[in-house]
């Protein structure tokens, strides 16, 4: 830990507790110090497994992740889709049968090779990268007719790549925790709609329960997934104004079911190719949104729904009226038995150590009771996100607890969309695009093409400003403006795009 | 499929919907038919993947077996015990640093030894068999002080064995779905404390929710768990007469802890080993005890708690008053707010062929609505246990539902204990003890030793009569009754056993 010398308000108008600082680092100009620490500090994830690029994921974020999967699950429950449990190998023989998709996933793969006593398997197993050549061979088995679709499907697995570039927690770990959704259609325009489905997902889960907000864009085509004839992905922001990739979604088109023989007979009994897609919400790099969009000067800030405590209570001067403890317990069982994950904290730290404490944990609200709280049938609610004490009378505690609950995710969502919308900026030129990407921005602006003709302008992005073209924004229809030139080449822009520095 | 010739009663009594049976095997006498045949009618897992012994676990079995997730870990969790996620993947060098483990367990191991284009890895590592050598190693990080003790953990993960014995579905894969604990305890005492209430769990959850019924028993010696100081573990049978392994939890000593160096400062601030226990719950095996148990003739037949649809509402005639659909829809909605999994069946199947399907696949409760019962402003209630039909108010069908779910799971776990408790027989000598393994019977008896000096009387067992010696029960201290001698060996025996033939 490197606390931070400067004081900021908060604890400059409360310093009766600075001595009980656990955590302070300035999330904003220290970013990357910022998340290392609370990862370690909050108990996210210990990085000292012995193998390069693994983790063990401690219950701090595990509990937070669980309640992360079941919002996704069950949205994609109701929308259709159905649960499997896929082998966690793929038989070489499957991965390289799509040849743009071998291009893209064998460079990463690990290869289980032998079993025993150095005794070598019939083939090469991959640990899977990504599971379309496990999913779609069976496809192949079970869908025969246009009534077996669409075919809804589902797994929530980790899975396991063998990344060159620096792994980082959370963002980029050689494994990680997703769901990958795939999908069978009787044609393209069906894959579409289905598509546009994921993005609303996204929206209903990421945005509204998480607080992540983003941007679905198309990537241009020379960013696509390896066998998709087209890839939508949801761009968000870390502190540091770099971009970062949430879930994406890709049109499969027929390339998977041309290599694994996905066919179905149709209304007038003519044989067909089935159109696939796949959807791949990433749980372990949502996380790493949640932390770090969320996060403040003193720690964690979860949203309510996914807080891994979501209530704790503290009693304070408990050796002055053992009656304290008894009322923190009955309270406690009371808000267990409404489905709340609830806690007390009855340790022999000073109540200023467990105020900082379970702050920098991110818990979202407090309950204080002490002898003086007793005697007046009430108790302390305290707000991790406005930082606020209220005094609640008991009979009103759960109503309280919900309303601020509310109020509290809705806060955090807002203030993640206002630091969002600020990082937005228009530029005109190429000058105007470096001066944004440099300041920490995301940069809207004309260019000629994101189909393959705008490849060379990218490679010039990329080279000499440091920065992605990200590609076209799906929820709004957005038209060249201003001189409507490409801000590299200086042709006419066929598109609006978004450029950042990616993580 | 393969319809047994044989009809049953039921099927008798209601020849009407005879040309609709879609499932019919005496599960008593074809039982490795039966055992086949279900999982594949009723979608279970399908076989067809391409790597030997690893399975496409079907939407069925696997919304069943995350329900029986939940409630093996909010039982853990209840105890204390915190979720972690650990890597996939043990290095070489942490597996083989416990002698004994390495012996019991590196034969059956996955070896990951190359990325990408045939780079080599570092190291080979295996994929986890069991989590010991990766769990131990964090402990020796993390726990410091007595303070830190108990230290209570557990992992929901997939393992890979190698198995070299024939694979079947559920019972033995080379992938496999588990729970397992694993724990630290300043003392052997602590740690035995730990061990009885992993046997209390299995009791809560394995027989009181999912019906299974199991004698736990102190393992012989010579069939501990690899590093383990003791083995207990819960055996059940299958429908054939054979003895099944389910969860076992083992006191592992300060083996791992020597190994890996886990040690406390107590009270006195001397230096300690720390004890450790582990407890694996296999979901995907206590999945077959389920469905094997509980099936019938027709098909499954599941607790209500775990049941992967708990009602199924069907319409009757809904072509004859379009408002039987609505209403149908309407109860649908009710019921689903109330968190109960539910489904309606508006194929256009005739109603005798739903009833099949859903019978077969084991949904406990059938709601039919046709246009007579919306006139009464009733329905009728199908019970899959009792294949009784009731009519209930349509304004009592809630608590008609929540009291009939109760009385199933409550009957099914009735007639699971029944059908354990007649296996049990006492043999007096070896042609007993004969007589009764090969009867499809459990046989208690006396026995010289479940200490190393019985292993030639248990090699004799399984040599000359084709069964193994599971060991001493916990729950009853059973005293060597009549002769008082070995059925073997003759000697004075000093324990009493239990004997059957392993699956």
């Amino acid at each position: 830990m490197k606390p931070n010398d400067k004081k900021n308000k908060t604890s400059e108008s409360k310093n009766v507790r600075e001595d009980k600082v656990i955590f302070n680092l300035d999330k904003e100009t220290q970013f990357s110090d910022w998340f290392t620490e609370i990862i370690k500090t909050a108990e996210l994830a210990d990085l000292r497994y012995n193998i390069k690029g693994f983790l063990v994921f401690q219950p701090w974020s595990v509990l937070a992740m669980e309640a992360m999967y079941d919002y996704f699950e069950r949205d994609l429950q109701k929308r259709g889709h159905k649960p499997y449990w896929y082998p966690a190998l793929i038989p070489k023989s499957n991965l390289t049968r799509e040849s743009e998709h071998v291009k893209g996933f064998v460079p990463e793969v690990f290869w289980v090779t032998e079993h025993g006593n150095n005794e070598k398997l019939e083939e090469p197993y991959a640990l899977r990268p990504t599971s379309e050549t496990a999913f779609y061979p069976m496809f192949s088995i079970w869908v025969r007719s246009y009534k077996d679709l669409p075919f809804l499907t589902y797994q929530r697995a980790q899975v396991w790549r063998y990344e060159t570039k620096a792994t980082r927690p959370f963002l980029r770990s050689r494994e990680f925790y997703w769901i990958e959704t795939h999908c069978g259609f009787k044609n393209a325009s069906d894959a579409y709609q289905h598509v546009l489905g994921d993005m609303q997902t996204t929206e209903r889960v990421m945005h509204q329960i998480f607080g992540i907000p983003f941007i679905f864009f198309q990537r241009p085509q020379w960013d696509k997934f390896a066998g998709a004839d087209n890839t939508f992905a949801a761009d968000t922001i870390m502190p540091d104004g770099k971009i970062i990739q949430q879930p994406s979604t890709h049109m499969l088109g027929t390339h998977f079911a041309k290599a694994f023989n996905e066919k179905f007979n149709d209304e007038s009994g003519q044989e067909q190719l089935v159109y696939n897609t796949c959807y791949g919400p990433a749980i372990s790099r949502m996380f790493a949104s949640v932390i770090s969009f969320h996060g403040d000067n003193k720690g964690l800030r979860f949203p309510f729904e996914i807080a891994p405590v979501q209530v704790i209570i503290t009693p304070i001067a408990a050796h002055k009226n053992p009656s304290v403890n008894a009322k923190a317990l009955q309270l406690r069982n009371q808000l267990f038995d409404t489905g709340l994950r609830v806690e007390v904290d009855s340790s022999d730290k000073m109540p200023g150590e467990k105020f900082y404490y379970w702050e920098m944990k991110g818990v979202p609200i407090r309950i204080e009771i002490g002898p003086k709280e007793l005697d007046k049938n009430v108790v302390m609610l305290y707000r991790r996100d406005t930082e606020t004490k209220t005094e609640i009378k008991e009979k009103d505690l759960l109503n309280a607890i919900q309303k601020n609950a509310f109020e509290l995710s809705a806060n955090l969502r807002k203030q993640a969309d206002q630091k969002f919308e600020n990082v937005i900026r228009d530029a005109k030129d190429r000058k105007e695009l470096e001066k944004i990407v440099n300041d920490r921005g995301f940069c809207r602006c004309n260019f000629c093409s994101i189909n393959l003709d705008g490849a060379r302008c990218a490679e010039t992005v990329e080279k000499e400003i440091g920065a992605t073209v990200r590609g076209k924004r799906i929820d709004k229809d957005e038209k060249p403006f201003g001189t409507r030139e490409c801000v590299i080449c200086k042709q006419a822009a066929g598109v609006v795009v978004y450029i950042g520095k990616q993580y």
